[in-house]
């Protein structure tokens, strides 16, 4: 896989969180589907069976990595349409209130914040970032389950936890938390950002297990950007109308008045790039290839745990979590040297991470593709910025 | 141009409308910018400027077309998303009424009966494809106006008109119609569909006179499909909240309590494809170097004049304008003949028109990319499916 990606060729890379690398392959699909839609199309009869099967292709293997059949799996272009499109559309009641972990991305919680100004709804924090930072992954969970019990009130109407946290990198119970909602009187939905797990975890039983669980495939699963997708569970398509209406959203695309599709393509909207399908499903594929996703886990693991023993080396690191972490997020801080600095300098280095804002800190990822050399080759230089 | 893509190659090509050509150039481009974005990235701080230039430079490109300034120029995934996206922030009141005209297309309208379900607010007719049918082009805008003033009432917030009607092929009066509920006391925003004038019409006078301007570059520009914009009145920047939330609505993207851009962006949503931005730039830079629009549109009407002269020679031919058409679009019946039968007919001989639902009948587009022969290929295959 690594030999596949020119991206991984010129530096040292460890954003897979941000965006993963296109392998060579996956473009080479982008652009044989693109001249296979000019030569039976643009526009024909000859070139729908060929769109069909791209779209079908893909919808299948995020199904199947997701465990559920296609009819409950839409197409979207990013993670940030798969989480909020499907709020939209439920059946809210003024009063009602959003439980929403304080590990989420801004773009879902502002969406959160918008929806609920409109709909009279009401927002409370579920506090997880402290656990993850002070309580081991095993104990975690339970934690976890804890401090949703006390958030959760007889108004509670959704829960939105990302499975794999994009900062402190700790996995979430997400199947437990499901659980726990359907005894509540409400059964609140239960919305999860996938955009870190899927193409790094086995995502099956979380995903089968929430109402919405929204992904990309630009990112661990090194697909092209504008291409993800999202699950969903049978009584959200049975509850939620479609907001972002198009002709895909249409069961007889060619009349208003008929009724929206029943499975989850009533989320689609309307023209999409069909040659972006093609590209993730090479990616998976490729992926595939690899082993399976508990084998490749195991493979990102022991890159992260490598970083991540590494850095308690280094005097001035201090890593957010207490022990290795469960996936490949690595996420830490340098003492008193700025986070933007630190980026700046191994990126003139050609040596790739990000910060974030919140918490403050510095984070790198590891994915199959990152070998032993580029984590010692980081850690060195981290070591040498400590030292400074 | 015309020898500049491949799909033109194989067929006799009318589908124009349905979806362009995609010059060989402009997949070129598509593929050098992953490449770039490889090369620099993905996810650094080296390949931000490249990102922010592609996508700067398709914004610029298509404000321009627009006659606005980029700040009012929202890039969206196709036409839909631009007409509906800014629909569902708008400051409802119930009991207001969405005047929409009996010739938009399936997937708006459902959405605004969507949005009309949800807000309480009604929906009336404006009729305009019987007009279309019986009026000549230079009465037909004084009776559309005449139309929308019967129509009209205190309570209308919205009027939906598309610029192209995508089934008769006829132009609507933008500007005046948008002069005219300038002096209607609620001041009704103006929805124009224009997906079908988007590069086969000079736009820039009905651009900025609507509220929500949305096209794509998918058909009459040859651009990739998956791109599209929407340009924005600077009222409607002030009125409408954003609905699908991401972190490129945010003005501090990593920060969910900033506020919104207050420019078009805020209607933007989270990661898209920015290959695309390379693809249609390029496509835009083709269709310029081939003339103005106004002189493209010469050759357009050249030939759609031609195609409807010759389908007045054909005994059971009828089009449904009684003149040749102001753009690319002619639309017309072969008496006693299924139009499914037509293009399935003409489809086995590589030339490819398409049929509509309402009303009933064919439709074939001619371009810049089309030529005298291909034109009378086709009329001769008509004149020979309406002899049998």
């Amino acid at each position: 896989m690594r030999e596949l990606c020119p991206a991984l060729a010129n530096k040292t890379y460890f954003n897979y969180g941000g965006q993963g690398p296109l392998p060579a392959p996956a473009l080479e699909a982008i652009t044989a589907s693109w001249q296979r839609i000019q030569e039976l199309g643009p526009f024909t009869t000859d070139v729908w069976p060929f769109i069909e099967q791209e779209t079908a292709r893909v919808r299948g293997q995020l199904a199947a990595l997701c465990g559920v059949g296609p009819h409950r799996l839409a197409l979207t272009e990013n993670v940030t349409s798969g989480c909020v499109l499907p709020l939209w559309g439920l059946p809210w009641k003024r009063g009602d209130e959003l439980l929403i972990s304080d590990c989420e991305h801004p773009g879902v919680v502002a969406a959160c914040q918008e929806l609920a100004r409109r709909e009279g709804l009401s927002i409370t924090t579920l506090p997880v970032l402290e656990l993850c930072c002070a309580i081991p992954q095993a104990a975690l969970d339970a934690a976890v389950l804890d401090a949703l019990e006390q958030r959760l009130t007889p108004r509670t109407r959704l829960v939105a936890l990302s499975h794999l946290l994009w900062n402190s990198g700790s996995v979430m119970p997400i199947p437990a938390v499901a659980e726990r909602l359907r005894q509540h009187p409400l059964q609140p939905w239960l919305l999860v950002d996938a955009a870190q797990s899927m193409g790094s975890l086995p995502v099956q039983e979380a995903a089968a297990a929430a109402d919405i669980y929204a992904f990309t495939g630009h990112k661990w699963c090194c697909g092209p950007e504008g291409l993800g997708g999202v699950a969903l569970s049978e009584r959200l398509l049975e509850q939620a109308q479609p907001t972002l209406i198009g002709w895909r959203s249409l069961r007889h695309e060619a009349s208003a008045s008929s009724s929206f599709h029943s499975d989850a393509r009533r989320f689609e909207v309307a023209t999409s790039c069909v040659p972006l399908c093609s590209g993730l499903a090479t990616s998976l594929d490729l992926l595939a290839a690899e082993g399976t996703a508990a084998q490749r886990l195991e493979r990102i693991q022991a890159g992260s745990r490598r970083l991540w023993q590494g850095l308690q080396q280094i005097p001035k690191a201090q890593t957010l979590l207490r022990e290795p972490p469960p996936a490949g997020l690595v996420s830490f801080t340098l003492e008193s040297l700025s986070t933007t600095a630190v980026v700046e300098d191994l990126g003139k280095q050609k040596s790739w991470i990000r910060r974030l804002d919140d918490p403050d800190c510095l984070r790198a990822c590891t994915h199959i593709t990152t070998t032993s050399a580029e984590i010692e080759q980081l850690l060195l230089a981290l070591g040498r910025l400590a030292a400074r």
